[in-house]
């Protein structure tokens, strides 16, 4: 297997951008990532997308983001692993590479969540979920994340507010990110006074559906000119695991296992050591997400992953940054667009170009894309 | 790069499954194909599907099926290129394989269309068209192939019926298929009274959709028994290209260029040539696709694909046999599994095992999955 390096990134700004069609929030970002490479020529495009059939009534994107961005002729599909979809397309991508059949991949993830708002939004994001057995009995993802959220709760005796701390880190971190949608840390006052939203859910609580593209330009160093512009970033693992895909077929609930399992293949394929990671770029799209996401790879014991959104170790100088650029949370949640959100916002970290929220001398970043209550888990070690 | 080979394979009668949900099709070929490669263990699912988001509320496929097969753990993701969908799932198995990432792949191709009828199967279906400037028009798939029908029969001068025959002879080979939904030869008189549907198109121009679901199990040869039960096929080329996805962006739209760019680049690829090509399995959703794609892949000059089918020179004994097992009119048209369906039954060719339909000595065999008016071509040759 050859080398997989990431060459170019480009994103827009996340946020509700009811003025520009899906087609163009993601060529935006495409030409971004073709511009920060300096001209690399795609072979491949792979697109991440979880909800345009639902939502923009259009399937075929990958085809018809290769046509207006100018490229047709060129492969083209899309992946979908729902909240993972970004995720999943990365992996492709690297498959594809990795293959030495494909030599220069442009991976997009994009979601457009404007057009359509109040309860065809919820019923597309209920497809993410079992619809014969889950979305047919009117749960919707955020519904079931305020079960989740109850029991780890309740099991683990958490203090009032005791998840609270993911939200404000991720405010604090999306004040740094001019392409976040919010940009306003919030103090815990704030947080408290919010409105609820799904019991014990606040307004806080659940990353807003968003618009917004990102794209990544993926390529083997040896096709490269040795005087190339920017910093490579080299691809260490790309791992995939799957759960069950309704939470009610879980043994135990409160255990992210497709999580743990991704992350642990990742390691043990990279060689690297849990301990060399300097930052973590999770699926935060409830804070108990965060929690048990900390908790599958292994930054927390089981039951604790809450206490590190206390005591400042997921903060910009603690001892695992995560969401250092905003997370789901406060960067905003553009669905099958956030796996590629992650790998570029890592890959500035790595790059030294993170600007205000950039973590010193960062060598290793985690990344990880779920879909639905990581029913899917797409990890890479970049 | 790797050899990969199908090392089994499994399908489900084509046809209106009322009684069987999505998952339950699905499940069913990817057991026959598992049962039928012995017991190698799949590490990853790539599944193939075009409208479960649409006409299932069904995004997160991959997961699902995983889940309800018992593999939970494993790697599963959805791949979707419209009508191509099976045939991207496929390339993605093979770029798993061929990476050496991953050693054994399942890929499943799955569509379930009953449960659903009239408008809101044909709105579900232009989804793979372009939702802003060609759907919204009302222009329909089939409504697009009428149109363009018309533009073949004028622009060279066809005679009455002269697109007859790939609907005679995918209807005569259905006959030997005891998969296909339609297993009667038909006789040109019954062609000449069938009812008008799209003018040009009558009913029996249109493939019908169907639910089916077909799988292939994938791996390395190295990682197989030496006394392996089946014989191997082994996949030489695999590669897709796309063109604009709206027809009337085409200079030409009488020429199928991603047709052509694929099965070029797969020719080149595997080092065969056109004249050892034994079958061919085309994506005949309706004929003059299976005029423009004879035309496409070489076998015929411009402006006379459809002659081969006056000719015999695509019957069971012909220069070139297409659609051997009925091909997308009498086999059935499951969208997104076409695609399976086709390496599913070239594979059948290949291992001698095709029992009426058998073409004698058949070693090499095309295969090309189209997505749109050949939007994507995803080829293969096994």
């Amino acid at each position: 297997m050859t080398d997989v390096v990431i060459a170019g990134v480009g994103q827009t700004p996340v946020g509700e951008h009811w003025e520009i069609p899906l087609r163009d929030l993601a060529i935006q970002a495409m030409q971004s990532a073709l511009k920060d490479s300096t001209g690399l020529r795609p072979e491949a495009l792979y697109a991440g997308n979880m909800l345009a059939p639902s939502l923009s009534h259009q399937a075929h994107l990958g085809v018809l983001l290769a046509d207006y961005a100018g490229m047709a002729g060129i492969e083209a599909e899309t992946v979908e692993a729902a909240g993972a979809s970004g995720g999943a397309a990365l992996r492709q991508g690297f498959l594809a590479i990795a293959s030495g059949l494909v030599d220069v991949a442009l991976v997009v993830g994009v979601e457009k969540f404007t057009d359509l708002i109040g309860p065809d939004v919820e019923a597309a994001l209920a497809t993410a979920s079992d619809s014969d057995y889950e979305a047919i009995q009117g749960l919707t993802p955020t519904a079931q994340a305020a079960l989740l959220t109850r029991r780890y709760q309740h099991e683990f005796k958490l203090p009032a507010d005791g998840l609270a701390g993911f939200a404000l880190n991720d405010h604090a971190n999306g004040a740094g990110n001019p392409n976040a949608m919010f940009r306003k840390a919030v103090r815990l006052e704030t947080y408290q006074q919010a409105e609820m939203v799904s019991d014990p859910l606040n307004m806080f609580d659940i990353a807003p559906n968003a618009d917004g593209a990102a794209a990544l330009l993926l390529t083997r160093p040896d096709l490269l000119p040795r005087k190339f512009a920017n910093p490579l970033v080299r691809i260490a693992a790309s791992a995939t695991a799957s759960d069950t895909l309704a939470l009610h077929d879980r043994a135990d609930p409160l255990w992210f296992s497709a999580a743990q399992l991704s992350v642990e293949r990742a390691l043990h394929k990279s060689g690297i050591a849990r301990e060399q990671i300097n930052l973590f770029e999770y699926h935060d799209a409830f804070p108990v997400y965060a929690a048990l996401s900390l908790e599958a790879a292994g930054f927390a014991t089981r039951g604790t992953g809450w206490k590190l959104s206390q005591d400042g170790s997921i903060g910009l100088k603690g001892r695992i940054p995560c969401g250092t650029l905003g997370g789901l949370k406060a960067r905003g949640n553009p669905g099958g667009a956030t796996g590629v959100y992650q790998a570029v916002e890592a890959a500035l970290q790595l790059r030294d170009q993170a600007g205000a929220n950039q973590i010193p001398q960062a060598k290793v970043a985690l990344i990880q894309s779920l879909g639905g209550p990581a029913s899917t888990a797409v990890t890479h070690i970049l």
